[in-house]
């Protein structure tokens, strides 16, 4: 039996508002991968009558709107709203790396992730540093890009989590050379852009001023945009980026940023909400919210589940 | 004669938008330290019938809507739309200082300025960073801090024009220190703001995510905020930049962000083309354009008055 366009979704940390999201998404053709138990319980929790089914991998079955359908990673630790625990940490990922092959062997079209709460899995003892990089290993991806997208505006960044010190060494022309070719692939194969526009900001402030505050955006910022525009790319840049995301640098399908806070700032901003993760460079469709695990408002309702669903539906078109 | 709430506008680069911007405040009660050569032929140049009358700075006289009052600092060197001349370049800091020093002797209530061209004012061999470290020389400011103002939204850097590499060291207590005590006591005392709400960024990515992305944040930062939060501060933080600006971080008078790239891609974003930028922490009220000396529309009637009028109406609300 064909999935269809059946996505999968796998619920994160269960002490998380993971669960909560995925109850709120029971309208949309998607196949939970999580502990059905708590996917009870935390309904019970909120009081909200969504029947959840126990699924096969191999049979998921048509979607009936209203009704969850569970492929069953039963975690065997303590499960509670806000409360970690470490003997969770290995289930949620081998669900994560089952979901990851089931996308891979077209069995599912794409993958949209809950958060999980990284610290917990490395108290487990399992070296983890993210989705993004556990989803790249085990799809054999050579080089994951993130981009956070929010309506029309598309960030990319050349470096995710790092500390601040280490950017400025971390921004080589192999490292941009190959975020660039993979955005500039997937805007073309994946969003369906014909010759996508990207403005690629410089590292240091007004894209290093000629020189006077800093040197890498002339030394190694520029001589790759000027190469992969000779081969034919739509670059602009390096730009200052406090002028790359406003109207005045021009039409762009993507902003280019080369670290975490110099983009994401201005794109949570916008997209308040209703922000998409989306991983480029995997084998598979890859998506997720922008947001973290909210141990805090776990199976209190107050929830949001405008970037999930944001995230599922960006999934959809992607996919 | 009082100049009652007249402003001082200095019209920065010549070759630069700076006077085109003057010749469409004319319906302003500023009076221009600049050059009136420069003013009447870029008037002349843009078919503007704006008359300029050259008055003394001792008696600036009343404001007529229509026309442009200039304290004179002719310069010696070439003047055309677009190109540069460093011969220029000590007049335009001798107008300048001028300026200063009639704001700071109560001639007149505040100093707008337009932007100047960093980079021919070193080519003349004249060390010189900015307006603002000029500023804070001149009036013997201890500690200058920058912030871009775009409707309600007010950005203050902890740092502002250095290269990425330089900005983890720059962080220090005693320079956070100094800065939040301006930030707050002229939101108090020039905003007029009781108890001003002010959100701090941390320096690295997720504020360091408990240190798994860098150790400032815990160690540097959050050691300042939590010491001048009990000396009777309202500060929020070390919190992600990615949260800090948007809605869930609670109201905010302020944000201060760690460096440039942190902090004003946001606020351009938000304020395209009426973002102003304030300098805080000096004896005299200064506004000024949150753009540069467009040399490339200089003379072509292409430049936008938006912000240069926004930062007039600023200076005169703070004055």
């Amino acid at each position: 039996m064909s999935a269809g366009q059946t996505l999968l979704l796998t619920a994160g940390e269960p002490a998380g508002i993971g669960p909560d999201l995925c109850l709120n998404l029971a309208d949309e053709d998607v196949v939970i991968v999580g502990d059905p138990r708590v996917l009870m319980e935390r309904a019970e929790q909120l009081s909200l009558a969504v029947p959840v089914d126990i699924i096969d991998a191999g049979a998921p079955g048509h979607h009936e709107p209203g009704r969850l359908r569970v492929i069953p990673f039963p975690f065997p630790g303590r499960v509670e709203a806000g409360k970690l625990d470490p003997d969770n940490a290995k289930t949620l990922l081998d669900g994560l790396r089952f979901a990851a092959g089931a996308c891979l062997d077209g069995r599912f079209h794409g993958l949209v992730t809950a958060p999980l709460q990284k610290s917990v899995i490395n108290d487990a003892g399992i070296p983890f540093s993210g989705h993004t990089e556990f989803l790249a290993e085990v799809t054999a991806a050579g080089m994951p890009v993130m981009v956070l997208v929010a309506d029309s505006l598309r960030v990319a960044l050349a470096t995710t989590h790092l500390p601040l010190a280490d950017v400025p060494a971390a921004i080589t022309e192999t490292r941009l050379k190959q975020v660039l070719t993979v955005l500039d692939r997937d805007l073309r194969q994946r969003f369906g852009i014909k010759q996508p526009a990207i403005v690629v900001c410089g590292l240091n402030p007004h894209a290093g001023e000629g020189g006077h505050l800093g040197t890498e955006d002339e030394t190694v910022i520029r001589p790759v945009v000027d190469e992969l525009r000779t081969a034919g790319m739509n670059l602009r840049g390096p730009l200052p980026a406090d002028t790359a995301f406003t109207p005045s640098a021009g039409h762009k399908d993507a902003v280019l940023a080369m670290y975490h806070d110099q983009g994401l700032p201005v794109l949570k901003y916008a997209g308040f909400g209703n922000a998409v993760n989306v991983t480029l460079g995997l084998p598979i469709v890859r998506t997720s919210v922008d947001h973290g695990t909210a141990l805090d408002i776990a199976g209190t309702g107050k929830a949001d589940v405008g970037s999930l669903r944001a995230a599922v539906r960006l999934a959809r078109d992607l996919a």
